[in-house]
């Protein structure tokens, strides 16, 4: 059994705002993502959607107000919370949850499938 | 709604390899705790324990050998996996499952409940 290095996982990812399952336990996924730019406003029903900031920094946009994340921050939107990630340079995310949710339903901006990262 | 800064509340813990809760969702709790030395060998039959490490290093010895995770690295110990933990130095970490586990059963050592960080 090998441990999982999150930031290398993260780091070659080359599409922005998918995730990568690297762990399973207990139902819940852990999945590496990068971002930048902000996704679509966007809710998931079916699930809380977990945040902890690998790299960098992202503003967890909500209807209510903004959420300031730094890197080693941890914070959880609620199922049912509207929400718009965005981040004013690239950050690295590890997402945990039940399921994948960077479909196009989940937020997935249009341009994030063909913008590679540098 | 407050991001949870994990490395702050791992560093105000006064007590070794006891876990507090600083979040929820899905049916998991995600908890931090500190550690040095050796917890005892123990086994959770009810849940895998995801270790992430937010600061040093620590060792999951395991019966088939041992896994060394560094800082950013994360490892799930599967339910009915028998394990150790053994950190040189201490160590702070972020441990994900649906219940608290840092109990006599859940491998605690009687010397960490009187132990106190520097």
């Amino acid at each position: 059994m090998e441990p999982v290095d999150l930031c290398d996982h993260a780091a070659a990812l080359t599409e922005y705002w998918s995730q990568k399952t690297v762990a399973e336990a207990n139902g819940n996924l852990f999945k590496v993502a990068k971002g930048i730019g902000a996704t679509n406003w966007h809710t998931h029903d079916d699930q809380d959607e977990t945040f902890l900031v690998l790299r960098g920094e992202i503003t967890i946009q909500l209807r209510m107000g903004d959420v300031h994340l730094s890197e080693g921050d941890l914070f959880v939107v609620p199922r049912g919370v509207e929400h718009c990630p965005l981040a004013a340079d690239e950050v690295h995310l590890l997402l945990i949850g039940p399921s994948v949710t960077s479909n196009a339903l989940g937020g997935k901006p249009a341009w994030s499938y063909s913008k590679h990262s540098a």
